[in-house]
């Protein structure tokens, strides 16, 4: 894991939450991405060699939407860094933890990706993201 | 904003934590610290420029336990990195975010601290930390 590549953080109004965001890291959203497969809409901020993703659902039955009906607005995922997918989803699967897809999936942001269960990391989900080249 | 420094995990067994998330990162912990005054024990491991801290309640009435019995296990807090917490709490201030310290006060890991109440942050408790020199 090289670094934490970004967080991501459940939002009700992405307008509203641009506004703050950008206020508290006093830097601009320099991307926003719709992904449709996902249900949601993105929005990125930089902080130094970090990224805040902010989330917004884009239909009821999004897995954001289901977030956001069961927990309110707040941290969705910690994504980190790897060089390799697929070789830290071997790694990790050999180590016993549960990964939420067999194969790595496209997210937002040119990345591929995959997610390790949270009962696998004390409650907190996991995603693993390779820059695609 | 320079950076995540880190983003604080609150944990129900120290020992447990730390064997899962060494096995996830890839690393071992580096550091372990008690801060009396916030009712904690603290495991640091590093994911390249950025930290995941991990945090199990030492008392009852430690912030942490409350945490834990409400939300269970997971993602705590996201602290980012700053130059000057001084001016950083001034300008948020002004702009309307509120802190949840008037002054900045002692962390782990070296660092001056100050949060800021998840109400002002779409339910993330974001943490300013400068390191003491």
């Amino acid at each position: 894991m090289n670094k934490i590549e970004h967080i991501g953080i459940v939002v009700k109004d992405m307008q509203a939450a641009k506004n703050i965001y950008e206020l508290l890291l006093n830097t601009s959203v320099y991307k926003t991405e719709e992904v449709p497969s996902e249900g949601v809409n993105t929005a990125f901020l930089q902080s130094g060699p970090n990224k805040i993703e902010l989330l917004e659902a884009t239909s009821a039955d999004s897995p954001i939407a289901k977030f956001l009906e069961k927990k309110g607005e707040g941290i969705h995922h910690i994504a980190f860094d790897v060089t390799d997918i697929e070789a830290e989803m071997a790694r990790l699967k050999a180590e016993g933890f549960v990964l939420l897809n067999d194969k790595p999936k496209r997210g937002a942001d040119n990345k591929l990706v995959c997610f390790v269960h949270p009962k696998s990391a004390n409650g907190v989900l996991v995603e693993l993201c390779q820059e695609v080249r």
